[in-house]
Order: C-alpha cells, then structure tokens, then sequence
C-alpha cells in the first residue's frame, strides 16, 4: 500500500478536508494514474452527506477522473507510461455473469465496485475516489481519452457523458427523430449536446424559461417550458423519445402526454419514489417508461470517442480542491453551468 | 333505424333494465349481426356507473360480443349471411392516420369509435353495446370465429382475450421465457392460457394462495404469493415479462423487483393513477414499464386464429340478460370464474 493526499470527509455532517488515504500497489492488471482533472458530481454530494444510506467513512468521492498513466502492471497491454486516461463511476465487476459478459458491468449481477465507497476486490477495503493525487485501477476499468479535446471538460464525460450517452445510444436515437431532455444540469446540458450531434431534432424542456438562450447554445432546436400548459398542449403525442434528467421526485405525467405512440420515456436521474404515474397514460398509446444507469466500459469507450469525432466536452468551470466545499453548496443550488472539475495540482 | 331489445341504464345509479334502441340501416361495407352471446366486462360495469366520466345515457354496454351474419351490405366481400362473427371493443376508426395505417385502430389519432358510448361516424348518434339482440358493424371490424370452438366460451376473447394476448405477442414471448401474470381474473386467467401457449414457463403472481390450484388447472407451471416476502425474493430478477391485470390501484415496486435486466412489465389493467414508484428500481437493472390497450382488427383476427389452433377459450359462466344485476354484483366482488357470458336467447 503507498499513501497518497485525497481530500474527503470523516462523517455525514462534515466538511470534505484534506485526508492521507492507502492506493494498493499496482497489480500485473493495473494502471496507475497521476489524476489531472476530477468532475463534480451531484452524487459526490449525495454520498459524502450519507442521503442514500450505505456510506462509509472517510470517504473520498470523485468519479469523473481524468489522469496521465505512471505505471503499468506486468500484464497490461493497452496502455503505456504517459497515456491520457480516464476513470468513470466503476473500478471493478465480476467478469463472469450475464451483464458483464455483455459489456454491461454497469449492472454486474454480483455487484460491481464503485470507484469510491465499493470494496476494492483485492485488498478487501474501501475504494476511495478522484478528489486526490492518484489512483491504481483495474486495465479493464481504464478509459483512453481522445487527444484532441480539452482534457479537463473531458472529465464530466465519465459520469453524465455516458450517463446521458448510453440511452440514446441504446435506444438508437437517429436523425429526424424528436428528442426532449428534460431538465438543464450537468446531465441534460450533455443530453442536448449528443442528442443533437446524433442528429436527432433536440427540444429542451424544462421549468426555467431564462434556460432557454443557453440550451439553444448547446444545441437545443428548440425549448419547451413545461408548466406553460399550452405549448405542453401543442407538442402532446409528438416525442420519439424522452430524457429525463430530473434528480428529484417529481411527477412523470405530463412528460408522458408528451410521447407518441410506442415512444419511451428513460429515467437517469431521479433514484427516488416518483410521484403517482396514471396507468391509462400508459395505457393508452402503448408507451414506455425506463430507468439507464451510466453506461459499460465499451460503451463508455465508444462514448468518449464518439466526443473526439463530434468535438463534444462538457461546459465547466474550474475550481481548486480547496474550494470544494463552496462548489457542493453552488451544486446544491444548481448555481453552476454546468459541471465544476477540479484542477488537481492544487492537491499537490 | 330499425329498433331492437336490448338492456342498459338511463343513469349512473339505475340498475340494468329492458330498452328499446336504434340501431343504423345496414350501409353498402355493413354486417348486420344476430347476438347469440355477450361477456360481462368490468369496464361494462364502470361505464354503466360512469365511474371513469364520460358516460351518456341510455347506455348499453357489451363489447365481447359473438353472434351470426342476417345481412351484409352490398360491398361487403369477407362475410355472407351465416357465418360466424365476432364484434370486440371498436366497431370504427378514422382509417387515415399513421396508427389506423399500422392496424393499431385502438390507438386510432382521432379516437376510434367504441363499441359503447362512442359516437357512430353515420348517424353522430351513440353507440349501443352487445346486451342487445343485434348489431350492425362495419365489416372491416367483424372478425371471424374458429368453428372448432365452444362458441359461447369464445365471447371474452373479444376484450379479455386480445387485451392479454397483444402485449404476449407484441413484446414477442416464446419458449423458454419465463412470464409472470399478475392477478387472476377475467384477464389474468387468460394472460396463463395464451402464456403457457406460447411455451412460456408462466408463473402465476397472485395474493391469494387459495388460487394456486386453479391456476395450475389453466396452465401455471407455478404460483408465487406476491405478500410471501421470501419467496418474493427467491425469484428477484429472474422473469423475462410481467403482464400486470391488477385492474385498480396498486404498488409496482414489489413487481419491478422481479424483472432481470432489460425486461418489461406492461399494465393492461390499472388505468388510474398508482401508488409512488422508485426510479432507482427500474435505473438499476434498465428496466422498462409499459401500457397496452386492447390489440388492433388483424391482431385480433390472429388471436382468435391462434385459440382455434391451440383450443383456448374462456372459462365461463353462462347468465340469462336477466341475472345481469346480480352477475354485476358478483363480478365487483370478484366472484366469477372467471367470466359471465349472456346468453342472448333469454332476451328475444
């Protein structure tokens, strides 16, 4: 084990500050990785406060890791000394069952290991996250980012890129089809940006007509404001497919009236009790309803290099590991647009 | 318009009694046709109580409907006089948009006519139900009944049968698949019958555990007590479809557990809002919710086809009109197995 500096929490109510936490010692399989950039996330948040249950201390959090390799185990075969890589929201997974055989570790059936807060399969302790110097990860585990991006608005790509990503990808968005996103935060403001480059005709939809200027930017054709009943009126039936990027309870069934016949609306964000949906609205036009959690590592490659090819990064503004504790306060109150990463020499 | 005996309600609160009604002239695509049988539908009860609104009185209800051709129009080519037909839950649609074009009528974009308390394209006048000696239908809505079949049996077909039998069909079930049907009633006994015939390994989900015998009678490999917490919890994510008949309100989270990744649940009963659903539970597993509303005109022809080929029916039991009030009764207190069916002589 080697000691390396991180930046975290010892319990629920307090503050991140600057924690020394163990990196096991690079296996014949691992990458070792010197991190650059790590994305904030709303689910840092979420942990770091205990707000799902399960948390354990000290927690580190960080999962949208951007670094430069440092040292290769014996084994590795696809990445060298001074790679540009990243690290998403897994670390580890089975390998052995359906899902994983499938490329969808995401929903390993015996679990996988999130990169903070999981179980290292190897040491049998705790992962520790981005918001630190460095981190040792399974090859398997470790993403290749295209060169000809800014590095450090990659970072986000690792959670609410793929998060975002992979149900269009999965549920083959294509040109000519109509896509609402719903709600503009770090996941939406991605949604738009693939939705739109996949060629799909992009609405954003959301409660905040001052959204409205800045989701055109990103590449929103057009806005829909959806507690204005009219305009609701006037796009009923006419959605293929919904994002919804919402992370709070909220109530689904005006989005449903939305979609067209046999269209889907996917759930990305909101992991909590929803408020009653209406069986007829279901019922009548045979619609859909589904969940997508981020993405597999495949898809997660093909993600980042569909970023290089589509020139997509995320919008963020950057802060030092010493301001984290103002940036889980502006997270909470939406007040950034539209990822904060932190740039990671200031750990060392 | 020539004027027939039928049975319905002048309002919400009146029992069924005796009525005369109109019915239209048999127009050139016409069939007019001799009732012999009708089921009894919940939602006959609904409308006739105007539980979902939009009730308008008199009202006679029936829409699993079978009987024999006495007149067909002059440009009618698939029926003659004699055969044996069938009328389900539309006897119209517009015909013009993209759903009538899919043979998806029921989702008809200008709103199909329902067979009861709809309003007849000709006449503008209401429709009236199958609780009636006869019934003049636009041919492109008559379907044609197997001749193998026990023919009163086959009514229930019309509405519980296709109601179940599309989504097994749509969603493709085959063999191999394991099927959950939850809930045994009118359409749940049916859901077993057409899931069992596909060679589906069907379980039967169900809280009465009185009801296991029967449902291995109808074609359940298995039974499991949806209240039994663990067996509940041995068959977690291990079906491939649920087809949820829970015709009220109802929590889905117990259900959703047992999906494995990617699989569908569809509602075909609960048109009302139901209790909170957790969007961490259909995230986790990219699990999918749907609805389904009865099947399209050829769909249904090929339901019928398929029970004539496996020898499905319904499980009956027969009234006369005049037992409709009690058969009402004992159907809000789910006291039939699994479904009435007037027998039409006792009316003319």
């Amino acid at each position: 084990m080697k000691h390396v500096k991180a930046y975290g929490t010892e319990n629920p109510n307090a503050q991140l500050q600057p924690l020394t936490i163990e990196r096991r010692e690079v296996l014949d399989d691992d990458v070792d990785i010197d991190i650059l950039y790590c994305g904030v996330c709303h689910s840092d948040i979420h942990s770091a406060h205990n707000d799902w249950g399960g948390s354990k201390y000290p927690l580190v959090p960080g999962h949208e890791i951007i670094g430069s390799v440092t040292q290769v185990g014996t084994a590795v075969k696809s990445f060298k000394i001074g790679d540009l890589v990243g690290v998403g929201c897994m670390v580890d997974s089975c390998q052995d069952c359906s899902s994983c055989a499938e490329d969808l570790e995401q929903y390993c059936e015996n679990g996988m290991v999130g990169t903070y807060n999981g179980k290292d399969k190897h040491t049998g302790k705790q992962t520790f996250g981005g918001y630190s110097t460095n981190i040792v990860v399974r090859e398997k585990f470790v993403l290749r980012i295209p060169e000809n991006l800014d590095t450090k608005a990659v970072a986000p790509l690792l959670c609410a890129g793929i998060t975002t990503f992979s149900p269009l990808n999965h549920w083959k968005i294509k040109k000519g089809d109509k896509v609402g996103v719903i709600g503009l935060g770090g996941l939406g403001h991605m949604g738009i940006k693939f939705a739109h480059a996949m060629g799909a005709e992009t609405i954003m939809i959301t409660t905040s007509p001052n959204k409205a200027e800045s989701a055109k930017d990103l590449g929103a054709d057009d806005v829909l404001i959806s507690n204005d009943n009219e305009a609701m009126k006037k796009h009923r039936g006419t959605f293929d497919f919904l994002l919804n990027t919402v992370p709070v309870k909220h109530d689904l069934n005006p989005y449903i009236s939305l979609l067209k016949r046999d269209a889907t609306m996917v759930l990305v964000g909101a992991i909590e009790p929803l408020e009653p949906m209406n069986g007829g609205q279901i019922i009548l036009g045979r619609k859909r309803i589904a969940g997508s959690l981020i993405g597999g590592i495949k898809e997660t490659q093909e993600m980042l290099d569909f970023c290089g090819k589509h020139n997509i990064v995320s919008d963020i503004e950057m802060i030092t590991m010493q301001e984290i504790n103002t940036a889980f306060k502006r997270v909470t109150s939406n007040d950034v647009k539209y990822r904060f990463v932190i740039d990671m020499k200031s750990l060392k």
